[in-house]
């Protein structure tokens, strides 16, 4: 047994790992599942549970994908996880994130982690219109 | 000296702090700041730069008002600041965010904080197609 | 036995944790311990710990006093940890820092937050010079 | 003086940092300290406080120690500590943990990082039978 | 529009929102669902899959129950999360953490979080035993 | 458009960048800005805003210039944010940090991160005289 987690290769897959595998290239339109599914599929229920939220959370719905991918990307940024940081960057683009639009977004979310910070140091009571 | 921070209010706050609090008002259409400002007036020269880069920050550009208020709440809540997610849920929704739209919203943001931790735990090397 | 911990008080209190309520009461100039050491007296053991800890830590040595109450302060509000903040802006403001500082050591705060996130969206490398 | 944190070797050690390598080496039955130590003996008192602390924490108690390293890994996914993470992880291995355990607290690890971001966005009052 | 979300109360709710509740109290044996539900209720779809996941998720495994809710309690106090921490300590108790128990969590979970500042502080090269 | 944010070198930057960039090269006294700068230059608005505030924060005030660099460091510390850690380990040796005051800073650092969660754990109520 590794110490290290080893990726699970559609070649050595259980059935079950590779319907899963199968469904998300179809659904995705990609000859190949990324790191993230080979790696989840050492528990194929997770990997199964997991991908049935993904698809139900990033479906289209009132918001378009692109806001999904670049609300991603920000709880990403703001985690510090290089790997969703990589991925949600290249998701986002992909659904039509655009280098400006990718430049406001750290923007935002700069000053959002800055003045969440003020928020605690002052100790701010939430003002009654934003309570109600 | 209070070991808690006190709120500036209008009338008792200096003339370079008033004109900041007006800038706002008349920026923002209300006839109050809230506490966010009265506690940042604490020190004078932080209240004046964190307007500045915040009108900004906000302004009209490649992403709509509502995105960047949803992305400014998508933070809040990843750092679990209180005041922050009060705060922009209220203004988000002053830009048009719906309920619908908070509901996906939160569905995104718990997604990518549940998968961010997925990613290190299985210590996932950053697939090459993401990182070109 | 009750969900919420419940304060040890000091006459309810074992010799073991009498002792290290009557050490803290010494070292401090205080005729009664705060709330967290009353809590952290349900493990009798884990107050003796950190206390022994927190004494060495914040004994004078290379840094003053003060200093090192702004760190921890610094690190409180990062985390959002309202006792924290709370505790550690009374102790330093008792070991010298003042309304100025105070307002300076939030506005650092505050920026290492927010470049913080601009570093990890934009994926910098390290300059050769940081990593000698 | 370097930029970077240098690791400190056994052959180089003071006494008083040898004598806690060599009780470290003792007590976990291994041929020489990993990193972690080698770079906390930069600062002597350090090193021995955090070595004289964790002993104490990892030793058997009312929790089996592989249940405490499980906690602990749980920690370091959620901080996003790399080292913590290859660490705690071989730790926990060695100390029973499976592959199957591990997919499980990967699992909840990373469910409560997502119900966590759920309860502050909806801003959940506390129930009555949780505070009592 | 409420700025603050509300709960869903049972006689309110749709019939597929009832059915998730009606679900949760059998499964647990409860006589009604706590604040989770009801606000999670807002967006039915993901009251359905969380519900779902979480069922998943603490089933009996490889890991038993009170180890699962106290890893869950772990990540709660690393994250802040108020409402985690009171709800997972009432159902780690339930399932059978005694305070002794609990005072060890807290020492691990307090200890892994100041070593993982330490790995970063001194960024520690991984181990060559470890990344296997 | 590549999916990697990519740095903007001297000689291909604007005349707005390049301002910036000789700005930040005479008041710092370097021969060429740090990745940090030449990253942030794919938004030309972000640079200059950023350079601005961090020059207004990092100015001589009430705290000396090693102190505010120390509590940059505690914060970048505390986020896990490597490149943050790399830079300001250096510019607080610039500013006169000893290796015994680092020393010294991550031992607060890292028992400010586990008494934050002490804290949060025992679910402390905060003192009346913090809250005064």
């Amino acid at each position: 047994m590794s110490n290290r987690p080893q990726p699970i290769e559609y070649q050595e897959a259980s059935p079950e790992v590779r319907a899963v595998f199968d469904e998300i290239k179809a659904h995705r339109k990609i000859s190949a599942v990324t790191n993230f599914w080979k790696y989840l599929a050492n528990d194929p229920a997770l990997l199964g549970r997991t991908w049935a939220t993904q698809k139900a959370v990033l479906a289209p719905g009132a918001l378009e994908l692109v806001v999904k991918e670049m609300i991603y990307l920000a709880v990403s940024i703001t985690n510090g996880c290089d790997y969703g940081i990589a991925c949600h960057t290249a998701l986002a683009k992909k659904a039509g994130m655009t280098d400006a639009m990718f430049g406001e977004l750290v923007a935002v979310v700069g000053m959002a982690n800055q003045t969440n910070r003020f928020a605690d140091a002052f100790r701010l009571p939430i003002d009654p219109e934003f309570d109600l």
